[in-house]
């Protein structure tokens, strides 16, 4: 199979994890196409490869990010590859940044909340450990699928101190956290944070005790298309994690992945670009890494929905 | 054994189960001691045996309503057996009521979203289901221990349909819910509701909805030394409920079994003597139940806490 | 016609007007079967006619709360005219005393909101101007029916300076009250206040401005069978209020009558047993007028909704 | 009469109708007049105009931001007129865009609850429509002069089903919607929304229910002289339009056209550049259509003001 | 002087301060007046000295209880001695319940923020201290007059840690802090608090925080008279307690002792009947203490501020 | 001494007060260097005196805005000299506008509160006289240190009127104001205003009456390193501020110079750019003076930290 269809091939088929890694397998495949092209079929067979990515995870924002900066640099090969090197670098260095700038705002002898399992918050829990500051961390288990032990692992790999209890309890903790902090599966133009199921839920106890919520998450997770009101959609998995459906016979049992925090329930995004408020990111991102055309991403979101490959 | 001894033993040893039951089985050693006593011993005998019943369960808030409800009627043999009969019976009728009054607030066609198992919020539900009225009701499942289940079952059986979902579902599924209802453990003074972890996180969502949150419980609930500062304690239960404390070596692992609900999150509590805000509970229960006197209550709690038989 | 079917046809046939004149009247009726009726047939011959009574409006909190009252006193004749007259006297008292207790919290200079036409909200200002204080009333014409125009000109002929908008100009004009005041239809078990549609949505404009919103109302208006969870209905009246249907041809036309005020957005209630917080009402009403049994209440209640003579 | 003045008269009679058609008309008289100029008058021809032009509507934002984009794009005759086809442009295409963007947001099988008569609110609900969404308008009638009517026969025209209810039913239907729409006449630069009185009394209610509240707004509204801290006025209407005043002698009767909303009650505003926060419009509007230069924005708007021809 | 004389005398003088002190002194002024009366004469000459009492101090609530407690008790002289010895046990006891009460309540390990200096409160903090309990008390300094450099030193003097911070730090250190607690001059019939200035300031910031506010005050700081709708009225002391005027040549400078904090913004009365929420606290005063009659109360207070001796 | 070691020294020393003052200084020594510089040394002369400049004061934000702008003009001696004639004029310009544009939001005939001392406020409310409108100020007197008194003074000297009153009677005195304004120290990438101990306190007043809170503060005081978390750090000053420490041995006497107020509770920011809401901050800075580098301001930031000369 020719390198361009493997790496498609891995990216429909899941064997790519995770927001970063599928823009970074994006780009590779973009960069072999432009390699062998010359300047005059750049256009052509670039956008070709851009539809057939776009195609193989529509509902994913970091891949939208990745294709429609590709689509904002083809005025030249030589400008396309190095704005891909751009790109690369700074995604590599964005995980850094973020960890970075989110342990300035751990507070030494703290208490922090979690939920789920977030390699980029975890990140800034750890950088914050290094940076030699003191706190405990609240784990929920995160039902039904127990990410929080991950996280629970990881934290206590890193020698942070951790407190495990089950997702209901939030409210009973909250009052002695200090700060609330997940990662985002998305982020809309209107400033709503999609993340694991029960993320909301914890948010609104941490607003009742007026505990700050920050969320860390690189601006890749930012989805353009939430601009034109197209909504993230909230996946909803297999019953059976919830519970052995022949255990409650006649019973709907309902297993929604995601829910979606309003942005009056969070203080901050914590990002590669900077600490800033919900409202404000799709303005910030734009300054710092330049206006997308609005019609040109729902163009390319439109294409990616279409059905064959 | 004698016939009072083994009641007091059967309580200790957590054989009789429920609140109401707990009320019930403590008035039976009450009126076997009565029914020994002259009424020149009436009172010394009685007080011993309150005392020893009291030592048996010293947080139980029915078990102290049943006992201070005795001491008010020590007058004479006679009327202390009339007042059990007449506690006896409003005990047996007050599940009925509150199923009865409660049913009347079930809107017919809504979505009720209820944690945890409560017999009497089930009743509630029950009887609004045989009042004829349709709603469906959302379960959730109540880690640890998963007594949601139990509560699907329940509904199941009773023709009514269930959507069954985990504890951090609650916000998703809040916004299309009608009413929140639960039982209740204990109701403090100054109106807070003790119950199952989990209970005030979801009510804290039901409030930014603006979703009614209605408790279900007998006035046996209502605890009269609250009024005196002793708090609830919240129980702390096993953590190998959560999970192996092998599968997280050097983690802390909490297993608290309730959470304390603020009033201003309560819209009433249902109750054999009628629907009224939480905060206005306690005189309403003295206005119907006789007022108890606070250092009396008091005195039988401390004595209940002292070590020994 | 029979003088007690004469009353007992006119209260039927809304020929009397007002919760007090109903409640007036329905005594009248009791007054003159006691009359009749020596000590032994008392009983049965009251209850029967308090039967008839109560079908007249089973919805009436007015007439509940006399008929349960003369069902409270019927040991002798004699105690049950004394009875009827002292509840009689109270209740030409009642209006008084209300104005009285409302006009000292109207705050001299200050500007006033209000919303629909009360008579008793009109007293309490009538009095405050009586005692001197000088003030504006913001008045709200109060769609479909306009009783707004009623109140204006109440107040003007009291000589208190007006200003008269639309309903929805309530926001705009809120920020600049000292009070909002209106009457109320019915107050539940729970605290919630049923008034004129459009209270609510006023109430909560109001809280937004922190401005304190009283009811003035009558213990009369206290509607004991909402404690066992009976709810109030909402009148639905005819649709050409609103709009000549053949205006809107295919349109639902929709026009209730009433909204339903939830006790957080109520400051306290101004009754003739003084000023208290809408969710203490039943206990203060209790206190003073005595604490009817709730199952006779119900019985009550539920005769009256029974269908024939 | 010339065609400029022709234009210019008839935008200052009001013959021009509507924030766009005021835009068009005006950007017709500068294009007329930058036609007839060499590039040496260019400058001062079109300033005159402008200045003319922006006496007309001192107060209307949609001719603001016409009048600034002229100003920035006076380097040649050339790039005027390309300017001005941009502009035109983009106007023609911002109600479909709108619409499109907005359509997404609707819930199929939601209930929307709308205020006054907005086109552009109402292109969203057509468009929702068209895409086969299904859902219920409830429709205030918006007293005085019933402009509800009017949204009610457009949405029963595109075959939307219409309830109709007076203005202060919101609070009654607001628990029962899941979105809540209007229009705008102006958005300041720290996010208040002016529209129709009425509108921030229903968006309070909206906010105790959660509902979001979305406005349908092209970025012509944006009102960049607010950022100099110039208020919107509040038009005060003919008192005769809420009540004869015969009827009321001695009331002082108040007709405010509109009322502002607060950011924090706005979920979203959907404009032609996508669906921000409104606290974040300003900038997204300044980083696709360019930072106007703010004392250029102001020195045009005092000279509008200024009296005379 | 006559000792009757003289003990008014020392009341209107001020020589008596302290609610308590007040309520005392005039009871014992009317036992000498019981004491030289018989049965005929009683009712007569202690309404006389009761008048006499009422007017030296008219807005004094634990003077008015005291004295309406008395006229409830006048059928024999026997009968009101034995009141009045009942009267001031209870009051002996009073500020011991309070202060176990409230003990049982003071977080052990925890933090508590105070204002002013209040007796009652700081006793509820050393009896807290005598349990064993460990913890600190941020204390304000209490401008004008430094109240709050008596409570640091009452409380240092009970080896209790005490951090001492000007009265404008509160909302930093209220997000540390685990429970707030005031005493409170004067409590009204719908539950707001008068305390000194400061006092609601704070409770706005602790709700922020969700912290718990509770007020330690005895049943005589219930005032009756607000239930007529008397509004406590706020002393205005002198301005140079502020500031000396010549300073400020010009300036108005307001001084006024008290604010008044709604009953939303409290989270209980700790009380020597029980800690109950502010809004029920008349119903639990009257329940244990005897309904008293409005009107009555009313009269006297009306007496009590009638010009002349 | 040299001229550029003598207002290095003066910054360090605090010779130099005001964050505008510090920023002029510090350009002033550039402007020294820049002169001295041809061309080729200009980069690495520069670069060396901003790096001592930036540890003069390392947590004042006007003094990192101004070096971070020279850092961005040094491609040529003329470039960077005409930057600096430009941050210079717009640095004078800027107190005007600000001045102007708060002034046009100041209600005429209303009642406005303020805190602590700014000038830049102070500004505004003169520029308000000025512009013929009639209003009063609350003036907190500001503990420890009295700041109300100079704010007094300055606004009697300009004929507006003052309400001189204690910090703690912000709560009473906030229900009748209009507007609280106050300056700002530092405002952060998320939106909060750091300010003199007390304004958060009477932020969280002003939002419980919904008085809208301005804070007048120039873009210097936007500072870009707490989007890198950095916190803004709160100076705690000498206690004997508060109290003489020998007159309450044993307790801690805190002095917290500053709190911060979180966005939520702050309505606009006046500055010189327009008024904007606190969130969009960041992104209006950015767009009229230019987006900085997020890691340059870091290094800067940093160096400027490390010890040593």
């Amino acid at each position: 199979m020719d390198e361009v269809d493997k790496i498609i091939d891995d990216i429909r088929a899941l064997r790519v994890q995770g927001a970063r890694n599928v823009a970074l397998a994006a780009l590779r495949a973009v960069r072999i196409v432009a390699d062998r092209s010359n300047d005059d079929l750049l256009r052509d067979n670039v956008k070709s490869v851009v539809i057939r990515l776009a195609k193989t995870r529509p509902t994913e924002p970091a891949m939208r990010d990745a294709l429609t900066y590709v689509l904002r640099h083809l005025s030249s090969k030589e400008e396309l590859l190095r704005a891909i090197d751009r790109y690369e670098d700074e995604l590599r260095e964005s995980e850094t940044k973020i960890a970075e700038y989110g342990a300035h705002r751990i507070p030494d002898g703290g208490t922090i909340i979690t939920h789920c399992h977030s390699t980029t918050a975890i990140n800034v829990l750890r950088r914050a450990k290094e940076l030699g500051k003191e706190f405990r961390v609240i784990v929920t288990e995160t039902r039904p699928l127990y990410q929080g032990k991950l996280t629970a692992k990881d934290l206590l790999a890193a020698g942070i101190p951790v407190t495990y209890v089950v997702d209901s309890a939030a409210y009973l903790f909250m009052k002695d956290a200090d700060l609330y902090i997940t990662g985002s599966d998305a982020i809309t133009s209107d400033g709503y944070v999609v993340n694991k199921i029960g993320t909301a839920l914890m948010a609104a106890a941490a607003e009742r005790f007026n505990v700050p919520y920050y969320v860390a998450a690189s601006t890749l997770k930012y989805d353009p298309v939430t601009a034109a009101g197209y909504p993230e959609l909230i996946e909803e998995r297999d019953p059976s994690e919830v519970i052995d459906p022949s255990e409650l016979p006649g019973a709907e049992i309902r297993n929604p992945a995601f829910d979606v925090t309003p942005p009056e329930l969070v203080d901050g995004i914590i990002s590669e670009i900077g600490i800033y408020s919900p409202q404000i990111f799709p303005a910030m991102v734009a300054q710092t890494k330049g206006v997308s055309d609005l019609e040109e991403v729902i163009a390319l979101f439109r294409l990616a929905k279409e059905r064959g490959k």
